[in-house]
């Protein structure tokens, strides 16, 4: 396997688990940066003119990876792989966040759903010719009656899960 | 950094870069398979019902990391983080394809832009309401004037970049 290594960090509100939106679809006006460390700036250009990025990221807080997991807007245990919950069995999490500005490594960011401190380990434009499939059924999220849109104590690794 | 390991491998008519689809939208009809190792199969139950999937990947057969790349839809070299080009910093690549079937541990997919004997890190469902935003701006690419849609020699390690 590659040897992955952090190319910068997030900067975010959200400084535990609890409390932080579950996905960037329910963070809006939260916002925060993306520190790039500095070897890596070249890589930046032409990021202006992207609305929204992916953020690919190790998610450092996760409790260790679970099979079956009961998911925030299920009160069903689902199969991990089914679910976007954080303690998968490799902790990289997506999100697509919306870019606000560009200043030398340093990127706001907006509907942020990343804890602050978490390594990242790739940037990524949202192509929505690549990307969009508003139409895709979402099986057991299609039905869900549950709404919740920040964490609770559930994959917070210093709780009792 | 967390240690990553392969959850499985993918199967697919691709057996080297060139020729190979660009993105999942450009891979209709282009079917393969995800073999997913036995002691993850748990993580599996649910995913019936979605209709597409994330696919989180290591682009094994991706030539080192660069900075600046002239990607496949454009004849401008751009910085890396700006494309979807696979030589990046970490080579993780991630796809969003068909799900077709699934049968015990192995998932048939479509619309399969991966390369044979992918190692494959992650697996999560498509979510439309997470994931599409059909209107975002697209900067560089919403300009591009190529219209490729399958890969040449670019990205080939065993060819000279």
């Amino acid at each position: 396997m590659n040897d992955f290594k952090p190319i910068g960090s997030v900067h975010s509100p959200f400084k535990v688990p609890v409390g932080a939106p579950i996905q960037p679809a329910f963070a809006e006006g939260a916002e925060g940066t993306v520190e790039v460390l500095s070897q890596y700036a070249e890589g930046l250009r032409d990021l202006e003119g992207f609305e929204r990025l992916w953020l690919v990221y190790w998610l450092h807080k996760a409790p260790p990876g679970a099979l079956s997991v009961i998911p925030f807007r299920d009160t069903t245990a689902r199969g991990v792989f089914a679910t976007r919950a954080p303690c998968r069995p490799n902790a990289i999490g997506i999100s697509c966040v919306r870019l606000l500005a560009v200043s030398g490594t340093i990127l706001t960011v907006g509907d942020l759903d990343i804890l602050d401190g978490t390594p990242l380990l790739d940037i990524k434009p949202y192509v929505p010719e690549f990307d969009s499939f508003p139409n895709a059924k979402a099986g057991w999220l299609d039905a869900c009656g549950v709404d919740r849109t920040h964490a609770d104590e559930r994959f917070d690794p210093e709780k009792t899960r």
